[in-house]
């Protein structure tokens, strides 16, 4: 019987010469990162070490490596994967890793959303529409004022209200007083309007830290959070996944590079993968250079059908107006929440005035 | 009285005429994440917004651009420090993280190495002269063959035997049953030769899985871990050197990345800052491309004075051969672990006779 293999696509920058020495060099990076004559035992050779599948030439001087891993170097542990993926050649300069396809048995042990693209949809009340969301931002704002913020972007009729992923637990704005603050302001907001508002606190520091402050969601009746895989790590990202059943898991992309993992596989499949329900991600035409083709293939590869999981919510932002909604809408289209931050908060007094221009413009896209 | 401030240093590429408005564009980036415009408090725009202190031309068409980030933004928390440093512009490809002073502050509170350079002078007995180590490897192996290589390993001399990085906690190698007999092995090496080997398990995934595998570290009297702390988020790896007080903590560079964080900056001062006793990072003239400039200041950033902080031992690694110990010895000098992995190991039956060829090269440099 032939053992499963994750198959890694990474692009190299090479020689033609030395592409099949780099492509045999990068199998045994990422699987027994050792020579093969150290290895004394046959079948380590024949099931351990990684097997260059096929090489492609992209453009000159660049070509996709497919690689065959074994799925037993890298058992269903977020960390491990990542490891075993391109822990060591995360640090060769010319080798990014471009897509991966795993056996089916990671997607039945990691599970993907919980909540998923539907279930927001469900929690919103949102049945049909492109989705709203913005954030609470300066930093340096007291939990009340923030909750100021909050109130109005709920009056305006935001779907999703998230911290801005700078608010941790500063002295300025202590996690705890800023969840009680914001969450209280958002609940006040839904009575008054009937509105359906979630609220998407940052959660950040180690697992306990993180432990804690979903304690806190949960006390608060909090419908969501929001947490960056990369930088609180992946295995700690996905235990968290478990432990917030019910909960909309917003995934932020800091710390989750521009070029060396693609950004469709990272943001978009693997933060997927472990259970992010919403993916926030640069838009193009912003200050991330994305381009369209990778917010594209990003939005796909959160909501496109993959075997049994659900689908993730694609959240792009960075620098978003409110005259490029129906551009946006028109490329995104409606299977997505649009995240409009700093523009909306320019408003100041107008605020709610302006967040609800923003959802009125999403809601009545493509009904005229 | 003046907050202290974070100075972080950019290098950015851009026109001459764009530059004053990208490192603006930075400081915003990375404090307040929103136009000005948007912020009503003079008190944020004075003490939190992130202020360009100045801009350097490096060459044509790169800078350097130092940004003073408040220190209340980012308290002394690991993950919401890089958060500050580098989350959103980490995602900008044309950014690299180059430099950061930090208030002393930060100092104390995460203390850097708690055993450090000394410490493993100490506990290996090498008063003097430059340490050895070495890998275990390949992946595949079962614990009773990682044992049986760690032991001729130990029986050669070598000061620290680390499991390969790719060890996690695999159906071939669990990690008790590796932890165990391999500390086993060279506890018993050690009691036969009068050696003072030092074995770093390689611990992952959670925070509670990474407590369960110390509690078996401790349990079986081993000395030191391995830990890659870009992939278990550098607030678990804090959080993790807290808790391993007495432990050697060496540090792996796995995900941390090529060039967009500088690796001096990464793997010798932060890793440091936060606790690594020593830090594995890919030498020059190897696979992974570093130059010697690099190394020199990443050896330095490890090891030279930093205020009250012990040093923490520099560890290159990655395809070293016996045959450049002394020039790596001259480049390094004596305050300096080499690993040796795959290299070693290719001698398979005549391991030990090998291992001590090159403790021995090591101890005898200089006294020729």
């Amino acid at each position: 019987m032939t053992e499963p293999r994750i198959i890694a696509t990474y692009h190299i920058a090479s020689d033609a010469d030395r592409i099949e020495q780099r492509a045999q060099g990068l199998a045994i990076e990422q699987s027994v990162e050792c020579p093969l004559e150290a290895i004394g035992d046959p079948a380590i050779l024949d099931t351990i070490v990684g097997r260059v599948e096929d090489i492609v030439e992209l453009q000159p001087g660049r070509y996709a490596v497919r690689v065959g891993l074994a799925a037993a170097t890298a058992p269903a542990e977020p960390g491990q994967l990542l490891n075993m993926l391109f822990g060591n050649s995360a640090i060769q300069d010319d080798v990014a890793l471009a897509d991966v396809a795993l056996p089916d048995s990671y997607l039945a042990a990691f599970g993907g959303p919980r909540v998923g693209l539907a279930g927001i949809r469900a929690l919103t009340g949102a049945s049909q529409r492109a989705l709203t969301a913005s954030a609470l931002k300066p930093q340096g704002l007291s939990p009340a004022a923030l909750a100021g913020i909050a109130e109005q972007l709920a009056r305006g009729g935001v779907d999703l209200i998230k911290d801005d992923h700078g608010l941790a637990d500063q002295a300025f704005s202590p996690f705890a007083a800023r969840a009680v603050a914001v969450g209280q302001a958002v609940r006040e907001a839904n009575a008054a309007s009937g509105g359906r508002t979630l609220y998407a606190p940052n959660i950040s520091g180690t697992l306990d830290d993180m432990r804690r402050q979903l304690s806190i969601i949960r006390e608060e009746g909090i419908g969501a959070l929001l947490v960056a895989p990369m930088i609180v790590g992946l295995s700690n990202f996905h235990a968290i996944v478990k432990e917030a059943a019910g909960l909309v898991v917003v995934a932020h992309p800091a710390m989750a590079g521009a070029v060396k993992i693609a950004p469709p596989l990272l943001l978009g499949r693997l933060f997927r993968l472990l259970g992010a329900d919403a993916t926030v991600f640069p838009n193009y035409g912003g200050r991330f250079a994305y381009s369209t083709d990778t917010c594209r293939a990003l939005a796909a590869a959160s909501r496109d059908p993959w075997d049994q999981l659900n689908a993730c919510m694609p959240v792009p932002a960075g620098g978003i107006m409110l005259h490029r909604v129906n551009e946006l809408l028109q490329f995104y289209g409606q299977d997505v929440m649009l995240l409009i931050g700093g523009s909306l908060l320019a408003a100041r007094e107008q605020l709610t005035e302006q967040a609800s221009r923003f959802v009125d413009r999403v809601a009545s896209h493509g009904q005229r």
